[in-house]
C-alpha cells in the first residue's frame, strides 16, 4: 500500500483530543503474488475508502521482509462495518486472502486521546 | 524501527475479542540524523518496553521516504502512562524530538473487536 500524505493534513487538522474516532489497524504480512495487482487494488482501495461515510484518513507503511501496518481512521464504528461490508471492498478482502496475505490481524479501536508532534 | 516477530506470537495467541486491549499507534516521520543512534534507541526501546506490567506486544513498519508506523500493544490505559513517564522512555521522547523525528501523531485507542487471517 502506499503512504497518503495526502490524508496526513486530514488528521493534522483534527482536534488534538480526538475521543470518539475510530482506528482500523490492519497488521499484514505480504505475498510475493502479482504485486501490479496488489499495487492498483491499494491504490482503488485507497481511493474507494476516502470516498466513504465517516472516512476520516488513512495511513501504512511497509518493511522489506513484506511485513506492513496501515491504519484508517473513522467517524464511528458503523462507518467502518459499512465500508467493511461494501461490495467491491469484500471483493478485494477476498482476494487478499487466496493470493496478497500470508496473515493478517484486523484490530478495530476507539481512540480515547491524541498529541503529535510539533504540537 | 525493527518489525518484532517475537512479539507477533504474543499477539497470535490472544482471544479474537480483545475487548479492553490498548493499542499505542505512533505515526511518525524520521529524519536522516544519526541512523546508528536512532537503530540502538529503537531496539533497545522496544527491549525495555518487553519488560514493562501491561506490555502486550509490539510491531512498526517504515517505507523508504521515511514515514513509519509502529504499534504496541498493552492491558491497560495505566499501563500506557506508566510506560509514557518512564525515565529511560522520556530521555528517548526528548531526543526523538531534537534529533529523530520530523513529526508524529500517537493515539492511544481501546480495541473493541479484532480477528485474524488464517483463522
Amino acid at each position: 500500500m502506499l503512504a497518503a500524505s495526502n490524508n496526513r493534513s486530514a488528521l493534522a487538522g483534527r482536534p488534538a483530543y480526538d475521543c470518539g474516532m475510530f482506528a482500523v489497524i490492519f497488521s499484514n504480512a505480504r505475498t510475493d503474488n502479482d504485486p501490479e495487482g496488489y499495487g492498483a487494488m491499494a491504490t482503488r482501495m485507497e481511493a474507494l475508502a476516502a470516498t466513504q461515510p465517516g472516512y476520516v484518513g488513512f495511513e501504512s507503511a511497509r518493511n522489506p521482509d513484506g511485513t506492513g501496518i496501515a491504519v484508517s481512521y473513522w467517524e464511528t464504528e458503523a462507518d467502518i462495518e459499512a465500508w467493511k461490508t461494501n461490495a467491491e471492498h469484500l471483493l478485494a478482502q477476498q482476494h487478499g486472502q487466496t493470493d496478497w496475505y500470508h496473515r493478517y490481524t484486523t484490530h478495530v479501536a476507539e481512540i480515547s486521546r491524541s498529541y503529535s508532534f510539533p504540537t
